[in-house]
């Protein structure tokens, strides 16, 4: 749902407006101060005077065009107020009044028939339920709580699935330094929701970087969609999403009514899309804020200039946490170096010009000129706080920070600054950044380096999505060719024998096996693959074969093959409802390093990818790695990067190292074709999938249809 | 070295004061301005005016007695101040002169003559190249830097080892309104260490906990000791400890000369001694200054309440990370919530009260009264911030936050006040949280969650050192019976058979085993155990048997007991220096669990405990726990606990659970036995130590000795 005219009205209704409200206090008053310059229009159905003006008694008496109506009303008079909006040609409202589906039942009716009604009207609805919006690039604040002066204005949009937390935000943004372009109290998402907003951000000249308080994600498909293209249009999304928890998901279901996935496969998603995901409201405004003035950060390697080895120390900690690099300076850098520090300082990244900062006020300054000189680094961190309080004579201060404000915009590689500890920018601070073209100071060593970790990770995932784009069209069109050739979808549970033919079928490396349904096949198939063999019960509607002893390893002779036969169909024909049962039999295979494959559909991510190596790893240390889908072999090669178990794949143990290229084929082969199974398919699992240097071989597997 | 004269004297003398130092400026500033009631005497060599005021020429001009000289004079200078200060009988000296020990080997060698010369004539000595301390509980501040106004004296003491992140985090304390008693900047410790100040605060009435900055712990044994002190005192240590990565290691070394010890000895060491260890300077302050608000939390349970939704959901992750749990509310305690939060609210434990704050602002504290009786919390967190600006009317906010402040007063459980996100507080917050005796509010749920798990923690570690003390005299006897029984220390490498003697004969189990030196007697010593037995060689000075092939395992008959017996011989005669050369045969165990116990001598901290799962477990995943001795059998339960592999050993993949009693109190008998053994030993490791239920036993074992 388009929302740029909701956001941009000309001309405002509060309905509802008394002089008992605060949310209507408010939201005059914000109108009113924060610089909107078309007309607002109290609605009282008593009419006479509200918060000092005149008030209409209904929308029609109006005199001229109402592009928006903020509703204050009591629940069940919103209605009403729609439907005499919506004869009167007025298409967008906010809703403030609660009430409706988060109290029960009840109130989800009265609130299908708003969403009924504005869908039949083509309506545009945000909340109900919310506070409204803080358009500051726009100058528009229709928004019911009070806003703390002054109102930034800048380059962060916030997106909030919680009204209560927009004033901390809102808060913080200002204590830090950050304006906002908008802000949105999402309400109930009965109409507009979040991905309508970050749509709208995308495209907004204002905005340059988006921060999500996010409950749930609604609708995984329409975000990913929005995320994307968020992240072509290189506007970094960063997200607190909470339910990392199963306190917290209970918690927002009771809230939201929302359903809440798997936190493991948002995880993995929002890897995927580029959202930078954060796990507090500090981080998520000092990461976005960061992001927004700093962009993509080329690389992981960074230059530090500081002043104060204390500091140094913190950051070189904080810099392995972050997977930051912070490599030696390149020879040119350090001669220059020694030329700038005092000679009991010690040249080094990070490095820490000394206390002699407080004599020489240039220090600081060239050290930083050399050190964004070096070849060797991707991006600098400067180690600087805002000035806090004026002193008697604040010029020689405007003048220092100017200066290095020029040496930093002139800089050939991107400069981070980044304050010692986590302080509010006083209103003298910000008048020196504002005066001396300062850039964004993230605040505190803590918070601010999470930020630099974020900006270089999300820098990785912008240059690896803008490449990737073009290959796009032709993978698609892979994708179509291979649902095409699936053929029928199954039902039920389809046992190794159906699965692993269906796999084969599918160009996966599967284990040689042979069907048979009497003792003396059995044999001659064991014969034919030479001894030792693996038999195995063979039997649809028979999932879990070991339940019941159907799998006999090791089997070396003609004798041991013959009684292994007679002993698993005998046990798996007592099991009610097996069908026919037979036994496959494999050649047995050894060595090497067993893979858990597994594709799955989560309820609301859709069908997802889950990596593992086999055994412990997966039971007692839940070591797997997740993709939603599709994925490609690169994207699976990293997710097998990513496992603490992957140093057995790379050869530890002395066993012989994996060739990852190889596995990671197979395994995005899998998935893609998992994904041509089209809806029917509930989950696809290859346990396990085993690799010998670059033999990678299916030993079983198992599919589960849906319905 | 006691240091109460040093921090509060009654009489000072600035030696070196000039007005081109700001550091000169500075001092006499902060002395003056922040309440020190005693003379201050400003020396310089050419007399005159300084800073306004009549200079002497010398101490010895100074009329009456001195008790502190803060000495400011270049570096070859000082010597010449201490002797003729302590011809005078100045005991007390702050050098703040930098230039020594920390510049190279020129500067150590009058930095030793500082030492030398202070140690004979008696005389306190803090620095040099520090700042000097501010005891704000005292009025006594001669300190080099800027205090920023105002100083808020309060409860927590601070020690830091760098200079220049003192004014930080002076500025962070200041705007989070945490005062302090005392903060020192520690310089080179030449004379007064951390040590020396822990032990300070410990006696110091004004302070209830203390906050660390550590470069380096450089006397473990004495930091220990004063560790302890603060815990059984009831004081909590926070430290920040930096040095985790490889890099800050290096870069403290470059700062400090000091050697940063193996970082996770560190870590293992401050869980013991009950130190929590913080990773940023926002949680050093806010989590030393809930502790000195609340002290030991009673339990990980707590009730929360809060005025949002959203925020109860990133409390509920928080709470997760943090090992906290939120338990359901007792039924009294819903039915009242349910008479207080209006019906559109959910009745949960976190509680969100709603919106409906803004319209009732009795809501949130009724709530509060109602949590705060529930008989299953340990306590009770508030979702609250200061006010940051006041309003027209300022008298309601005053009452309010009075009102609560009572309530929280009489609380039957401890109650700890949580902001939503961290910025400063503003004076009018401070005026208020004064004038209503409001409780200290950490700064935001973020670094508040953190302080809160923090509280949890220490509360846990208190109450077991002072549950531990009474029994810990015993314990000590015990140690030196053990001392006494363990006999002659030993040289080299003792192998496998001497190790086991060694072990068995501290009733410590070992698998049997016969020492041999012929075919047939390993042929005998077989059959006395019964097949299948594992051979393996036994010389001195052969550390890794499986280095030169010399385990045998399931050996079956005869025949390969006496294959094995040659070849092992036989391969390790050829390794030059292997002496007398034969085999030990052991009984063949099988299943249960392999554990390794190791016992090495860290640098630092000296002998320290690692146990682990063997295997992977240790070398792909380093899955150890470390423990600095002496610990006793509940402290290596808990090591156990918190292994990830853990689950292994309570009995997942269907192996026998062990008895994990069982097996800690063997472990315990290592430790101690290991620590018994005296200065010579270097290492002792057994791998594996068997487990199968309550069965444990030391299959193989190595000793090493030192010199």
């Amino acid at each position: 749902m388009p929302v740029g005219e909701l956001f941009n009205p000309r001309s405002i209704a509060l309905v509802g407006a008394t002089d008992k409200s605060g949310w209507s206090i408010s939201t005059l008053t914000n109108l009113r101060t924060h610089g909107f310059r078309g007309p607002v229009h109290l609605v009282n159905p008593r009419g006479g005077v509200v918060h000092g003006e005149q008030a209409c008694r209904s929308l029609a008496d109006i005199p001229g065009q109402v592009d928006l109506a903020y509703v204050m009303v009591p629940t069940t008079a919103v209605l009403p107020v729609l439907r005499e909006g919506a004869k009167l040609g007025i298409r967008h409202y906010v809703i403030l009044t609660a009430g409706f589906g988060e109290t029960g039942p009840e109130g989800a009716a009265l609130e299908a028939e708003i969403i009924g009604f504005a869908r039949e009207n083509d309506l545009t609805v945000l909340g109900p339920n919310g506070n409204g919006f803080i358009n500051a690039a726009g100058d528009v604040t229709p928004y019911g709580l009070p806003i703390p002066s002054p109102l930034l204005r800048g380059p962060v949009g916030v997106v909030l699935q919680s009204g209560a937390l927009a004033s901390s935000v809102l808060g913080f943004a200002q204590a830090r330094n950050v304006g906002i372009s908008l802000l949105t109290s999402m309400g109930n998402e009965s109409l507009v929701t979040v991905t309508d907003v970050i749509d709208y951000l995308v495209d907004d000249p204002a905005t340059k970087a988006i921060a999500l308080f996010l409950e749930s994600v609604r609708d995984p498909a329409a975000f990913s969609r929005a995320a994307r293209r968020a992240l072509l249009a290189g506007k970094p999304i960063v997200a607190l999403k909470i339910g990392r928890s199963r306190l917290a998901s209970r918690t927002a279901q009771a809230h939201t009514g929302a359903l809440v996935g798997d936190d493991n496969v948002i995880d993995a998603a929002f890897r995927q899309l580029g959202v930078v995901r954060v796990r507090s409201l500090e981080d998520l405004i000092i990461t976005a804020g960061l992001l927004a003035e700093v962009g993509p950060l080329p690389g992981p390697r960074i230059g530090v200039v500081t002043p104060s080895g204390g500091a140094s120390e913190i950051i070189a900690d904080r810099a392995e946490d972050e997977g930051l690099e912070l490599p030696a300076f390149a020879p040119e850098t350090v001669a220059r170096l020694r030329e700038i520090v005092p000679s009991f300082g010690t040249v080094q990244n990070p490095l820490d010009v000394t206390g002699y900062v407080l004599i020489d006020r240039t220090l600081l300054g060239r050290a930083l000129e050399a050190v964004t000189a070096d070849p060797g680094v991707d991006a600098v961190m400067l180690l600087s706080d805002l000035p806090r309080v004026a002193p008697p004579d604040p010029a020689p201060v405007y003048a220092m920070f100017s200066a290095s404000a020029k040496r930093i915009a002139e800089a050939p590689r991107p400069v981070v600054v980044v304050g010692n500890v986590l302080t509010d920018v006083t209103e003298f601070g910000r008048d020196v950044q504002r005066e001396a073209g300062f850039p964004y100071v993230a605040g505190g060593i803590e918070h601010g380096m999470h930020a630099i970790g974020a900006a270089v990770r999300w820098g990785r995932a912008y240059r690896a999505a803008v490449a990737a784009d073009g290959a796009a069209q032709t993978r698609a069109v892979a994708r179509a060719v291979a649902s095409a050739a699936a053929g029928e979808p199954g039902t039920g549970v389809w046992a190794e024998h159906r699965a692993a033919a269906l796999l084969a079928s599918a160009g996966i490396p599967v284990v040689p096996g042979e069907l048979v349904y009497d003792e003396e096949s059995a044999v001659a198939a064991a014969v034919g693959f030479g001894y030792p063999v693996v038999l195995k019960v063979a039997a649809d509607g028979l999932g879990h074969k070991s339940d019941v002893g159907g799998v006999r390893l090791g089997l070396a002779g003609a004798r041991a093959v013959g009684r292994a036969y007679r002993e698993v169909v005998a046990a798996a024909a007592a099991v009610p409802g097996a069908g026919r049962v037979g036994a496959l039999v494999q050649p047995q295979r050894g060595g090497g390093v067993e893979l858990l494959v597994g594709v799955v559909r989560d309820p609301a991510w859709g069908l997802t990818l889950a990596v593992g190596l086999g055994g412990i790893w997966v039971e007692a240390l839940r070591d797997t790695a997740l993709r939603v889908l599709p994925v490609d072999a690169a994207e699976v090669r990293r997710a097998l990067d990513e496992l603490r178990g992957a140093a057995l794949l790379r050869g530890a143990r002395g066993a012989e190292p994996a060739d990852l290229d190889a596995v990671a084929e197979v395994v995005a082969r899998v998935a893609a074709f998992a994904g041509s199974l089209g809806d029917d398919l509930e989950s696809l699992e290859i346990n396990p999938l085993l690799v010998r240097g670059s033999r990678v071989e299916a030993l079983d597997a198992l599919i589960t249809w849906r319905g």
